[in-house]
């Protein structure tokens, strides 16, 4: 189990799951569509016999396996009682899955970053304790009691709401992910980055549960003729404030809930910004201020941070909505394959436009591509999860996944997106990712073009 | 905000939030139409206007509100760093909102129940932390690396599965409600529990991710003709199994991941099976073993146990499927409306047939029903967030949910219910609940029919 937890061993299936009529059909079709139509099948429930499996490793004889014969102390003694932990924990096995900061990466930590794990993660829903942290002056467990959000500017009446004014208006929950402007950051140059919690860990994805900006405009008598950007601030010390047009005003949700419960201290308890689609900088955290005005504000985290230069030297500036993109999560960069056979690809796509409408994997650097399994729902401006079943034959293989959302748009290989945008950038990178799998099976991070 | 995380006060929303055209509105209209109708506008981002609102006590005059004339701490000091916790963890503010077990329901807290606090629950997924526990024998934290899964029976090849064998294999994710068969078992008799935490606590909704039942059938090559059930067997010492009849294995996942990460160990972890719709007892848990039979086994869970008593004392047996309920968890039993004014009713609505297709709340004891805003996505056996604006006089009100799923099928009224169960069952209890809501504010559990 450890090798799921940090990068390291993957083993394949167990032997016999790669079956005599299954290695018969790889020989006359190929490596990957007999596979696929054993999962069709198996997925429509077929009667049995579409798998006639080899007498494995693992059938019955468990001859010297102390798991299987002999008595488990689990089996045998009484356990923990109920609410022996009234908020629970995960299981001590599970120490090795944590948010990780890069050391170096910024100069103070209080001014960094924590990725979170992906390729420990399953489905689009990242548990709270894992979502990925992006602090500007670090974090406060503010008091909600002393909270206040106030609302100004091009309005008729000015408001200041608390907390508990906020939380009885009608609320609406909806499922989006979030992801830094500065994800996958270091893969502009020819730094590779080990591991996709590095990689690509600037990313997670909740169901967001608060009231609508539209109703509190509406309460504040906005004027929506003039008023045409929102400046949002948050309540840390770092000065945060964020210029959202407000074409983007009818999805964003002034918002208290994170799957289920209460924003975390890190995400911005107990009051942040939802805007779908937008980078994370701009759902502002510890939100304490909302102003309408007439024209960009230009603030600082909007001209000096945030800006992508391109190979002119220009900047440009106000590019807020993260375009289509995929990242495989299993197998990838630091793990290891420990032998030949079945594998299950698996990874994430996700749109700032909308809902995802296909992921293609390749095997094979960009050559050739399958179309992946989108695992249900597939939401707008969500994480949809995405697999597809390989039989690895042990030779050298490149592993890709390209996302295309409903607009049509089709995710960039890294040598067209720098043709465009050079590789002086640090945000908005959202190319295709290519891991290397060895012949030994060591899973490694390269840059294809 | 303590009064949302434990039964207590909820205020009303900002006085000037009901405005004088609002409330002229309620005069011609009656309470709740023009309320929808404000809602409906908003939500579809008509222009501003439709809010002619009052100035209210929140306006900006902010006299004397520390939390706006005084810097806080937090915007002045530096804060935690990132992953200052590697595993994060609710604020301090929020550690009333726990699970609790009820003392006295039974004899052993290791053979008892914690229940989730709905009343503090958002939009549809429950926390990991906070998901409802039922043990028989109490939990341990198992050693996944020593944790074996084996199949056997009706197959031609019995196997025996370790966890890393399981997780390489095609693995699906799935949002799905769990909810024990006994959950509002006292509103049987007499008994009205006091809040919903009690009444309706157990039950949660997670996104599980497991390896599709089927797939592990096909690799043992299990007689599908010859084997009609299925034997679920726990790891635990409590001697847990379960008979499923195979009608219902298609949905089945053997499951590992449950919001992302793995189970947790007061859940099963590091394997349970997931049953959609059908209730709780059956999604057995630290699952070691399934066995394909020809008949059901009779196991003691679902003879001595998990059986429900009808009138003439015969015992209706086999009754899994979790039929159509809801609840309404603001306000709920427990809570104080502290004035008049608008309140957003919010509940949750689920069913073991299927979809959700509709849910309506009466706020008068089932006289007069008006059909609830429904949550998207709204997904086949899942939990449905439902909510409904409100505008309390200030008089004595009951307020009652009921669900239809997509059958038709619609949640009885209590009498209903007892008509045919009469009142000496345990188990699924799937009554309408009314809480009433007294001149006062106050609000309680009643048996209304």
């Amino acid at each position: 189990m450890q090798e799921r937890n940090r990068p390291g061993r993957i083993a394949p299936a167990p032997e016999h799951f790669v079956s005599a009529s299954l290695q018969q059909d790889i020989g006359r079709h190929g490596l990957d569509a007999p596979r696929r139509d054993f999962l069709r099948k198996s997925f429509l429930g077929a009667a049995a016999g579409i798998a006639a499996v080899t007498a494995g490793r693992h059938a019955l004889a468990a001859e010297g396996d102390p798991a299987i014969l002999q008595p488990q102390p689990w089996a045998t003694s009484l356990g923990q009682p109920v609410a022996a932990r009234p908020y629970g924990q995960p299981s001590e096995h599970e120490k090795n899955l944590v948010r990780r900061e890069s050391p170096g990466l910024t100069r103070v930590s209080a001014a960094s970053v924590a990725f979170a794990p992906l390729q420990g993660f399953f489905g689009i829903i990242t548990p709270n304790g894992l979502h990925f942290e992006r602090h500007h002056q670090g974090w406060h467990d503010i008091d909600p009691a002393r909270h206040r959000l106030m609302i100004n500017g091009l309005v008729r009446t000015p408001r200041v709401y608390t907390m508990d004014d906020l939380m009885r208006l009608p609320a609406v929950s909806r499922m989006h992910f979030i992801e830094c402007g500065a994800n996958t950051g270091m893969e502009w140059g020819n730094v590779a980055v080990p591991t996709v919690q590095y990689t690509h860990g600037m990313l997670s994805c909740c169901e967001f549960t608060g009231v609508p900006l539209r109703v509190l405009l509406d309460d504040a008598g906005a004027d929506l003729r003039r008023g045409r950007y929102l400046l949002a601030e948050g309540g840390d010390g770092s000065s945060m404030t964020r210029t959202i047009p407000m074409e983007l005003a009818d999805e964003i949700i002034v918002a208290w809930g994170m799957n289920g419960e209460m924003l975390r201290p890190e995400n911005g308890y107990p009051l942040r910004l939802v805007v779908p689609g937008v980078q994370g900088v701009s759902w502002v955290k510890w939100l304490r201020r909302l102003e309408l005005g007439d024209q960009p504000w230009n603030a600082k985290d909007e001209t000096i941070h945030y800006v992508d230069m391109v190979p002119d030297g220009r900047l440009r500036q106000y590019t807020s909505i993260q375009e289509c993109k995929s990242v495989i999560t299993t197998p990838s960069g630091g793990q290891q394959l420990v032998g030949n056979g079945f594998y299950n690809i698996s990874g994430l796509a996700w749109s700032g436009r909308g809902r995802i409408r296909q992921v293609d994997v390749s095997t094979d650097g960009g050559r050739n591509w399958r179309t992946a399994r989108l695992e249900a729902p597939v939401l707008s401006k969500c994480l949809t999860r995405f697999s597809l079943d390989w039989v690895w034959d042990g030779s050298p293989a490149i592993l890709q996944s390209r996302a295309i959302d409903e607009t049509g748009y089709v995710q960039p290989k890294l040598a067209q997106l720098r043709a465009v945008r050079g590789t002086r950038s640090i945000y908005h990178n959202n190319a295709i990712q290519s891991w290397q799998v060895a012949a030994g099976g060591e899973v490694s991070n390269v840059h294809v073009d």
